[in-house]
């Protein structure tokens, strides 16, 4: 599997017209931000929170908090001037709700590069994560995986979300109404050497819910999660970090590359798999990670 | 989502040989009646089904009553004597089992073409609904949903009907063997702007696990059940109506309209969507369809 | 459907390395032998497996013991050698790991095409059984099915296996978070013809546990086990053989057409299907072989 | 190559209502004929053309002509009475006119299908060649040349045809305006192993103007030629038939592996290619035929 | 074959930077001008140019004069603000250059929307015609074709434009080498329901060589021409006109209608094919256009 | 348009079993050899051929002349053992006979991806350049031609070639049989970002002859030629080379360019085109090389 992208456990909301709650939420510990010009801003203030987005996003990188911005959409198309504003070195992509289709990722691919080539940014720079919220896109959705500039997809879930709209289904804690949505959005993207996204949990305040929906979703293959709050960020950061077993597994591998070379072989048997230098590469990148996520 | 029919809660198969039961069938209350041509009719009352099914299409249209006629297959081809003899003015449309693909709804849009033709009605009056009961028109339900004439797809099982024999399946009352099956008929037909439709309890007499089973099929997204006997319609008519929370949403989406129009807006804000006159126009459909379903 | 390979309910991994075990598995009653030359064989002992299985093939077919022998691949290709190794006429197919995609199946497919052409074998004899272990591969599913040489597709799921690192999934008993990939491989067969095979219970000797789950294959539509150990081949078996009530069904297909015929009819309608000799040549070869399996 | 069909080189259209013309035209040396029941025959006469040609088709299997029915179609479908009428033993294949795709190749087969379940003729007997002569059918002519029942397509094109009302081209003697459409036809029908077949000169007195243009189109890879009249039958024969070149390579390949043979050896190069007794096989079938031709 | 559009025979380039050229160009009786934003115009006066022709869109459509706009690109996207500057009840479509594939149309579709959503104007009103320049456009000119906003595809080749860059051949006068790519495109819109138009004849004073090079098209099957200059467009209108045959043909077609109808008919077979009163819509519509270019 | 290979204006045919031969084809001043184990090479000196052109590899490196290698193929498969020898640092590519369609383009990849594993070279150095010689891989031209390791897709025909007796066409000197497929093989490529390479000409004394067919192929889009002797090596060089036309026009867009940045600009408008560094770096790279064939 190719890892394009470093994944994200913590993937947490604030709301764009919220200077001081962006501020704050670089000490939520969250993998990545995605500030928010969309569903949590009113729309008097959409203006406003695309300024305080745009002045925010190199304090943020000094900062070393990946930022993303989910940008508006109209019923036909994704806000142009949202993209003008915050293409730039600092972000590290956008996040789009309802695409309709592998069509509104390759629309708005295309103004990505132009707003890329206005700013001064390189062509292909900002990534795309959509947020699978229309049946259409549910069923493209490894269409969808496969462009170029998506290095995640995700599939969440909430009581009154637009899935649940465009589905017609009926929430339910144990999810057994979403199975066949989030198992299918797991395969689409890893199938596209992709990551998935799961969450929502809504109800914010319920942290025993949260870790026990959280389980759920890493339990099919999700790698990380939505967050509507701060709160919620050890706890999901937590469930999706790397297992001491997994850290193990890369342990052995490193140590049996290493023990091949010191008998002068390129390559050895661990585990029951060909390994050389490249799977060893790998594996430090996911030791290095882990441990970065243990801080 | 593009609602191309009035949906249709309680779908009841009547058997086409009995004239008394047809006419009986008009008090059940059922959204739509399926006069049987097929399994339910024995070999020697086939030609007499025919004319039965014929003579009440009209009949039945006066009453209000929205009827559909399931016809014959042989193994190679849907019965044409069939088409041309219910194909009119007074039918909805009809019910074809055992599709093996997209290519068969082609063939039986061709003979529908044919005998709209010849029997005096617009091309394209008629409508087709499929019974997904073979693996392939499963495996191809979307592109099943995306034909034309197709306003809903069928995803029924029952314990020993010819989707359990297509897969092989087991089944159990909670359903875990077919979940990806219904669950993958309900994303393909909204992606493709069409309705799911479930079912079917083969147990008449057991209301309380008929209840059980359409609301494990409505929480999964579909809009309504096949059903085999009219005892079952009113069961089936409460799980599928409108909950109060959707007329509501919709009430509340006419007054924000109404009330920014007074302000001389031609659209606002509803919910967080941007709405205008054509979500209004369909809000005030799903309305009138909640209440006509009140009665 | 057509039924393009007997059936295959106990499908029983034996180590290519050691010649007296795959002498005794023929006493284990499994439906086919795999004769394992590549995981559960060291590096070391990889030339001498290959040409213990070689030497066995013939004395196995003797023996009326179906035999498939899983070959290596590398990161890049399947092993060409092991092919030329074991292709000839007492070998039913090969069994590969880790497809990345269809494409995979047709390079393998050319491979055995020469290898039988220079083994003097009909070219096309030989089968491909292929485990479907990466995400991509799941995700092709459908398309794998439809290549010729492919009788069936095993979608198998293990605590520490390739699937579950493939799709980063947490095992579970009662596996939720396979039900999609299983549900998926069943219908992707089905459609294309070809059986759907489970598995893999891995506590050999929990057979309990592996009845269980062995069930709940079986009831999402699989037709066989992948297996670890020749005592989990009655279990499995047991779970697998046509149920007294498909043998009835058929049964009565024959008399039913035994009594058109005495009546001079070629075909009649057998519970509610119609039926001919066609379908009667299919039930008399499914009662032979549920009377086979009955030993 | 797999050749399906023995090659039509004359493919000769006689009226299906002249009894007497269709007795007569055994005489022409034709291929095979064409027995029209469409556009040949006025509105007036169809029923009693589906007579005549229902009964001639056994007398010109005596004969041992090679007999084909053009039949025909409505806007909407092809006409199940007539392919009632002809399908049986007797019948080598259906000619069908205008077909809008792919679609319309599914549907005929199926109607195809179910007439010979009728009929008594094996399913899959009866084999189709359509006149391409819509744009959207000259588009997919790959997808309709794969269908299993085509033998060949026809890429034909005359001065007032369909073809050219529906590209609207302005027909030349040269044929620049259609030497896209013939040169696409041609490589559909080899890359999908099925006979290109063009056609169709209208000036039946101008035999030079006949062979020129039946050059052109055997230069481009044609197979064979429609024809509207017996006295061109000659002059097409001869332009088709194998070239002595071709027969020579035939004979040389032949002789080839005779010598490889004598010496103990069961495949040899010929000409740069690795042949064997297959291609041998497929020699002599190309020798005989070439023989056949010469008569 | 759906027409989607009235036919354009002389569809003739205008700089936008010209009111007075613009204002003139009425005259010259002209199918539809093309108001150019792009490669007529230079980079200075860009703006002014976008000015000058939303000003004039209300005065041509008073006119009667067909008007479109060919708006600009960038290397990314096609321009926002032409496209919001243009749309409007004046404007019939614009012309694309360069699209690189029909994602490109589906990008501008969706700004199309946006604009007409903003503007006014129903959704969908815009019309676009794509000049197909790139190689991969042509590639995939079939599925450009079947867009919904796309009623006719520009396969237009000249001495130095961009075509020969794309596909780096060598212009003739014959065009050889272009024969191909102007069939394809023929084809591909007819295949589609929609117009193909061809051109570009660059020696604007040569009308001889116009008169030809439109003869060739018109041949191949094209329904018009791209012009550069308003001295060419009576050649062109000419050559493009309905033939006095084609007139014939339909006038002969109504009153074979007429005729049968007076016989109490509802339908006739005309010229060997059944007509109703849906053909004789098209043919009235057709005469009416023949007699409205004979002015 | 990606430039993904310097271009081959002569592609030069070298038997490989002939040492000396090689040794002086590097004075032919051909743009590229191909090594021939194939069609040339007498079957009794295939192993050979593979032993010198083995060892001939390094040695053409150093003389700066780009080397590829024709492999063997039997019906079923590429020469794995052909592969093994040849790859390695010196090989820029192999060129493969009569792919039958884009799956032999991906087992002939996952076998170069093996040897150069085992040899050492970085797995995806090695390129593929396929002759398109059967009728199914000319209609796959384009899925082939955007294969990774494909830089380029011959569309070659000869009088007895394979071609020919693919699509049964008759060879004539002006090439009507074959425009169809040289334009599809040049429109292809060029979509893929690819380049199209023709030829070939046989009669190998008549460079009056070459010359004439070199100039059809180059109006065409071709890039260049397979060649099968020296002698025509210049002549086709002569045709291929860049046009003084072509080299001023990079000239003047890299003078443009210079004139806006001394101006402070980064891009301006040349010959109607936005510009800017990264078309200068390309117009650089296409004036060195044609310089570097003036050599």
């Amino acid at each position: 599997m190719t890892i394009s992208m470093t994944p994200i456990r913590s993937f947490l909301f604030v709301p764009g017209n919220k200077a001081s709650w962006i501020e704050k939420s670089v000490t939520a510990d969250a993998d990545a931000l995605i500030l928010d010009l969309e569903d949590s801003v009113p729309p008097a203030q959409k203006a406003e929170a695309r300024e305080i987005v745009k002045s925010k996003l190199a304090w943020l990188f000094e900062q070393k908090q990946r930022a993303w911005v989910r940008i508006n959409r109209s019923p036909h198309l994704y806000d142009f001037e949202d993209i003008l504003a915050v293409v730039g070195p600092h972000l590290e992509g956008i996040v789009v709700s309802k695409p309709v289709g592998p069509e509104d990722i390759d629309t708005v691919a295309a103004m990505l590069s132009e707003a890329e080539s206005r700013n001064g940014v390189p062509v292909g720079n900002t990534r795309v994560v959509p947020l699978l919220e229309t049946a259409r896109a549910l069923q493209f959705a490894y269409e969808i995986a496969l462009r170029d500039r998506v290095p995640a997809i995700v599939g969440a879930t909430a009581k009154n979300a637009d899935v649940a709209r465009a589905l017609d289904t009926v929430w339910s804690t144990e999810g057994r109404e979403t199975l066949y949505l989030k198992s299918r959005v797991v395969m689409a993207a890893r199938a596209a050497g992709k990551l998935p996204i799961g969450g929502v949990w809504q109800q914010v305040r319920d942290l025993e819910g949260l870790r026990a929906s959280a389980e759920r979703d890493r339990a099919l293959g999700m790698s990380g999660e939505l967050l509507l709050h701060p709160s919620n960020v050890p706890t999901v950061n937590e469930v999706y970090s790397p297992s001491p077993a997994q850290v193990a597994y890369y342990d052995g591998m490193i140590a049996a590359l290493d023990a091949a070379q010191a008998e002068g072989r390129a390559s050895c048997i661990y585990d029951g798999e060909h390994i050389d230098i490249a799977h060893v590469k790998t594996a430090r990148e996911i030791i290095a990670l882990a441990r970065s996520f243990q801080g």
